[in-house]
């Protein structure tokens, strides 16, 4: 926890859950990522956290912006963002949402289909397009994989680049995506091979590709170390070497998580601990903020936050930790082996780290009349 | 679908998705179950679907109100309910909730810990309680478990009725809830035995309970066929016959998908079809609404909903479903062998049936820019 949030959390009032997030953190991630990655161009995957304030911060930094639909392309603007500097990054959009995309001067869309590609050759004329290919089919080593759902298979990718100048779009590039929290730089290194073979059999129809976006999944430290950000950096760097030798194209990169997330801290209240039978050692301590109010990337215990209280030099045991709501699958975590203190009691106040990404937009409305966690910027 | 219902989405003009509820359905099946079973006090499971015409609804046709929240017990004053008819039953509430739920006349709580329970003799002095016990631990037969999170052993909940005398409040009654969308009756059989032995325990220490909560989990219909209500109610009518004789103490029943979940159709558009390489006869269907966009009880597959198209006659192939966000865990069926027509192209709209129950205000407030579904009622 940074000073300013600590300052802020020593003073604040409010009983209902919140996150805070220290926009000098934004910076400082930001900037940690340009310096030991200049070839790069940064496109903050705004999903992550598109508060306003996060937005024009970056914006102030030069960041450019991938957008997942129109709305979030709104808020760039609002957040005074030129759209030169904003990408449709979302492969799936409807043809409305293309257009308007479009017409407020937005030049660059995503797509992995057929259908997608002829959908932004009808209404957005001349666009620059990029092709998302499937890697890492399974997600390895990412504790949040994204790889089945999105990209095609790169013979695809190939005709489809084709069908795309033959359209009159601008190929401009090829993307992929590791999974985010990826924790093993060597996933991007297949991709990269990967693309630049696409780049080659392109070429030599002449379509001339430009850029290589490298998706995100840089990861952030949650309960567990990580490996730092130049190792990831450098080995995508020998990868691009080896794959492109001297004539990089343009390098995109789309971090999200990598950039908020140690930013945020949510600070949740404990409303209850009860024991099953008097027989049980396990501990479960319910919080009044759960996979519907913000948490739901602890889905089948896949991110493992780490939860302070005022009581961590004190004795630790067992618990299961779950939320607010009357719903047995607003359970955080039954099969992770979590401790917390066993001075912890309810009416505490407890503070989830590093929740600055992948929160407060996931809440839902209002599930059980609770209301999403509000979110302050120090 | 109803006629209204197909009236009103013959003439919706809106592109974003949404969800028409016809109310007349939400009455039938409020009254079907109050004339299978006259011996049982309805309370609507709120969480189920808030919106404030069902509420007023179900009002004026003198249902009882389960609530979740001090906002959803606001939600029901809101719409007329006085709050005698009302329960506080999550077992997860803060101290301050109960108090201001007290002083708004709500008289009725459960519990399952002590913890709980100490904070209600605190600040809500000579309320009634009643206790959840832990019943079907593994969810057995239910598509949405619900029993591990919820509710303590029958030798606890003795302990704390003891304990609740002791405080001051008014031991009232037994709840467990045998998981939602229950598909085998037996489940009930089970808990009302243990039930039954409690009341004998305590009836011996001069604590008389009035009060049997039966829970939800009565099914809805959604891809497959469901046991008819009736072969429920009559099987807990014997076993509370069996358990208690002719001295039926109240019984108290929280539906909440029983009664909304067919009574509402979720209107979804196709956003993109696609294959992921051409050797691929499985295509990937999009759709513009997902897991955070009300479909949450898709998570494991749970909850198969029935997807109505204009095609339905024609032929059918299989399919992977999946929601509109950037967002891999937005993949609604995978597993599920899923069958969709061949002519379904995209910009189609599709209609998501039986969606009344657990879908929008689980919508998330805004992930990807993409808002919560709208609701209508016909």
């Amino acid at each position: 926890m940074t000073p300013k949030i600590e300052a802020f959390l020593k003073d604040a009032e409010t009983d209902n859950p919140f996150l805070v997030v220290d926009l000098d953190v934004v910076e400082d991630r930001y900037r940690q990522l340009h310096s030991s990655f200049e070839e790069a161009h940064i496109y903050y995957a705004m999903k992550a956290n598109p508060a306003k304030p996060i937005l024009e911060r970056l914006n102030k930094l030069g960041s450019s912006f991938d957008a997942a639909s129109l709305a979030e392309i709104q808020q760039c603007l609002d957040a005074g963002v030129t759209p030169d500097r904003i990408s449709f990054g979302n492969t799936l959009k409807k043809k409305k949402d293309i257009k308007a995309a479009f017409d407020l001067g937005v030049d660059l869309f995503v797509f992995d289909c057929i259908d997608e590609l002829e959908k932004i050759a009808e209404v957005a004329p001349g666009a620059r397009v990029y092709c998302r290919i499937l890697v890492n089919r399974h997600g390895a080593g990412a504790s949040w994989p994204l790889s089945r759902k999105f990209g095609c298979s790169s013979s695809m990718a190939h005709e489809l680049m084709v069908r795309a100048k033959a359209l009159g779009l601008v190929p401009f590039g090829i993307s992929f995506h590791v999974g985010s929290q990826q924790l093993d730089p060597a996933h991007w290194g297949k991709a990269i091979a990967d693309v630049a073979v696409l780049f080659d059999a392109l070429g030599e129809l002449g379509i001339t590709l430009k850029m290589v976006n490298i998706g995100g999944g840089f990861p952030a430290r949650y309960q567990d170390d990580i490996p730092a950000l130049d190792d990831f950096i450098s080995f995508i760097k020998n990868h691009m070497k080896t794959s492109f030798g001297e004539n990089w194209p343009e390098i995109y990169t789309e971090p999200g998580r990598y950039i908020v997330a140690e930013a945020g801290v949510l600070q949740s209240e404990v409303v209850c601990i009860s024991i099953k039978d008097f027989a049980e050692e396990i501990r479960w301590v319910y919080l009044d903020v759960g996979k519907f109010g913000g948490l739901a990337e602890t889905i089948d215990e896949s991110i493992i936050y780490q939860i302070a209280t005022d009581y961590d030099e004190g004795e630790m045991g067992p618990v299961i930790i779950a939320g607010p709501t009357c719903d047995s699958c607003d359970t955080l975590y039954e099969r992770t082996f979590f401790q917390l203190p066993l001075d912890l009691k309810t009416g505490d106040r407890v503070r989830i780290l590093s929740a600055g990404a992948y929160t407060t937009m996931y809440a839902s409305q209002g599930f059980n009349g609770f209301t999403p966690p509000e979110e302050y910027f120090v």
